[in-house]
């Protein structure tokens, strides 16, 4: 059993390369900290395999609201980030969706048709 | 007095924004886990006032790796991440630096003449 954490990414929104680095840097701490109160093994041997981290893109923002439904359906732990709209975004966007770390497979089940960003 | 945390890329990696992105997530979670170790208070501080998180840029590993002992030497907790080399890049090679969350003047101090990504 593998395990590893997703960063979902809106491309629609025109972000700048800094810009989604710390979108994707707010999604994985804040995500890494849900994940930690749900089941700190799963996180101590993901960071025992590498950390593995892997950054998704979708279209929409429909598509990333999508996705947080069907993780929390699923358990998995996530948090959503939205901007507070001081630079870039306007205030109340999301920009960026955090996944685990969990448990690959069952991340897969529902990202598993997701590009590469 | 107010904190932050600075993630340094380097740009003549020709790296990817997914790439990017990875690596500083990379770098904020490794920094986040150091900074925590070092002083819990300054860390609630930091995610009480919005988690600040900003991406500055360097041209050469050398301002990276000289980075990393002015951040010693000042004794901020600091993260040097070093690649893998399973895409992109050769391994061993440094990316990105994660720098706090620490007081954000002392920070400055360092990087204060670094521009954003």
């Amino acid at each position: 059993m593998g395990f590893k954490q997703v960063l979902v990414v809106r491309t629609d929104l025109g972000m700048g390369k800094g810009k989604i680095a710390s979108q994707v840097a707010h999604a994985s701490i804040a995500s890494y900290k849900e994940a930690l109160k749900k089941n700190a093994e799963i996180v101590e041997k993901w960071e025992a395999s590498g950390s593995e981290k892997v950054i998704l893109k979708v279209k929409t923002k429909k598509e990333l609201v999508d996705l947080v439904k069907l993780a929390k359906e699923k358990m998995i732990p996530c948090v959503l980030i939205v901007d507070a709209g001081k630079t870039q975004i306007k205030a109340g966007e999301p920009t960026c969706l955090g996944l685990g770390p969990w448990d690959e497979q069952e991340i897969d089940e529902i990202t598993g048709e997701l590009k590469l960003l």
